[in-house]
């Protein structure tokens, strides 16, 4: 007999809902995405597809095909409703007895949900504050995977010294980016971020940043920076699917650009919105 | 309105079961431990209790006490009615609308299972296969956490090579450990493993290792061996909770000890077994 407990109560194994046997919850085993609309219209929906099935692929999740993935996608934002969602979704590799390897013929879970995008224009506004965090992240940060404890331990422990955003840095003392942001500082009028590498996300908002920043006629540094040069750059911001483009005010408790948003980043915010009418 | 999508079967957000919302799957939020009984008897129950609190205090999961913990396995181990029972469970945050921080509120979800241990007779006879796979893991191995995309994909890496077990090698070309187990190399007579640093988890099955081989009057050498070093050791073994001492008899394709589990592993063995008693 095998049994099973879900808080205080035994079940017997063959009657749990198989949600108890997701690898997603045993090991992480699955990969996300989070994407949203401005007005009414998905944003960059083609380039957070393509990424999804990058994540998909390089953890070996087969058994999907992106294209259902789209559909359900669309499906969810149609019968949501909003003009402006956020929509979260994730494929895990599926359910099965706690087993380090998995059968071939294992199938995906699929999960989503649709809600209002946050209202970020106050934080555009006045800006943001962050603080440093060692980056202890696997070396594969380039997937986008359920693997986010690092993360959310860096975050909290931001809100808890009063900050909005961790901004992790590595053990060569650079910044590679935020717990869930990318960064940005601008540095004798130069937009420099780090280079896409395995220990980056490929962020889908730099993206569009870089083209924002050339439309302005911004040159781009793919460099890191460490936390001095953060703390006395020109102006900082971080990158975000649901915010966009969001001023730091203040880095270590140093304020950056006067404590208020600065010109430059003041101008991406604007060019960044010609990309969401 | 909020709404989920499960697979391809949309729900408003208020009627969704709350595991959907676990953050142990949003974010690999939690600790886990898997211990067995051999004849009836929980082995190192206290050791396992204490290293499950470690785990929890180490990502800051409070809100349930160690002692309902202990309780719950105990009450599911006689339930269970199993003489060599193996139980793995986890404490996961709780679950939550997802956001990277938390609620101090937020109520920790428990899961057990109870399943019969595996009969490790043929693997202690004959030994294993393993090959090397790089270390991609998080900083702070030493934490039990729900973080094990890297140890699964290594695994499954090793199975499709034919292998029973992944070793993984740190950038330093180190051996840390296996995907899941401890890794013992013998050389020269002296029992060779990875000191406890935070790149390791600290293995309870090792501890009574460390025991066993000094009732033999085996020295201990805490330090990394390389791959090299390890395809021209005496022999070779790895540790898991679920059967203890499994003599590994290949290693990338050398062949360990004449290809089978050598003189000292099995003396070992034949030690281990008697805490087990």
């Amino acid at each position: 007999m095998k049994l099973a407990m879900v808080n205080d109560r035994l079940v017997p194994m063959e009657q749990l809902d198989p949600v108890y046997l997701d690898r997603g919850t045993y090991f992480g085993d699955g990969v996300y995405e989070v994407l949203r609309s401005y007005n009414g219209k998905l944003f960059a929906l083609d380039e957070h597809m393509a990424r999804f099935a990058a994540s998909m692929a390089a953890v070996r999740i087969t058994g999907i095909d992106i294209g259902v993935v789209r559909e359900r996608v669309l499906a969810a934002f149609k019968a949501g409703g909003m003009a402006n969602a956020k929509i979260y979704f994730h494929v895990t590799r599926g359910s099965a007895p706690r087993n380090h390897t998995w059968e071939k013929d294992i199938m995906p879970n699929f999960f989503l949900t649709i809600s209002e995008a946050p209202d970020s224009s106050k934080e555009k506004a006045r800006g943001i504050t962050v603080c440093t965090h060692p980056d202890l992240r696997w070396k594969r940060c380039d997937i986008k995977s359920l693997n986010l404890l690092p993360n959310i331990l860096a975050r909290q422990d931001a809100a808890d010294r009063g900050c909005d955003e961790a901004i992790l840095v590595d053990d060569a003392g650079l910044i590679t980016e935020g717990a869930g942001s990318a960064f940005f500082a601008i540095i004798g009028g130069a937009l420099c971020t780090a280079p896409l590498v395995a220990n980056i996300l490929p962020s889908i908002t730099r993206h569009f940043i870089v083209k924002a920043a050339a439309n302005r006629g911004m040159p781009i540094q793919e460099q890191c920076v460490t936390p001095e040069q953060a703390a006395h750059a020109d102006e900082l911001f971080i990158a975000v699917t649901t915010k966009d483009v969001i001023p730091v005010v203040k880095f270590d408790g140093t304020p950056i650009s006067q404590g208020i948003p600065g010109p430059r980043v003041k101008a991406l915010i604007t060019e960044f919105q010609k990309f969401t009418v």
